[in-house]
């Protein structure tokens, strides 16, 4: 997704801020996905009171990488795991 | 993760500032998601090379948030469908 203009547009709210956000998602996708952002950057906002908004951004992109490459590992994990359990059927087929 | 004072301390560079990363994660994890930021944020910048870096920081969060949305179901897919794997071997066995 990007706010670059082309492709569908939607404007949302995060951190009392409006971004106008242009993708091939679903508006139902978007608005979810800027609401966890949102949510986010709140939560870290609760922790770390004294964070300027442009650390605070970073910040919460830290956070949402970090889940996002253990979650990365845990789906290869699971794609390793559905492999083996195709071509053990297969071979008991 | 967080910047706040316990844990596992580390130093990481993203976008030309420097962050103070505080977790339970291994250092190769923390720097690995520091450097996917960082990448990502001047991948965007690239593209709108306009927006301010506050903008730019919550722009790469959304970004990451939609990937991470779209791997979530693809994960849950993969639990479901190794469940009917393993429930069919069961009935097999």
């Amino acid at each position: 997704m990007s706010n670059s203009s082309s492709k569908q547009k939607l404007n949302v709210s995060i951190y009392g801020q409006q971004y106008l956000i242009t993708g091939d998602e679903s508006t139902e996708h978007i608005r979810h996905v800027a609401s966890i952002v949102d949510e986010k950057m709140k939560e870290i906002n609760h922790k770390n009171p004294f964070l300027d908004t442009n650390k605070l951004a970073v910040l919460t992109a830290v956070n949402i990488v970090s889940d996002y490459v253990k979650l990365r590992e845990r789906a290869e994990q699971l794609e390793t795991l559905l492999k083996e359990a195709k071509s053990e059927k297969e071979n008991n087929d």
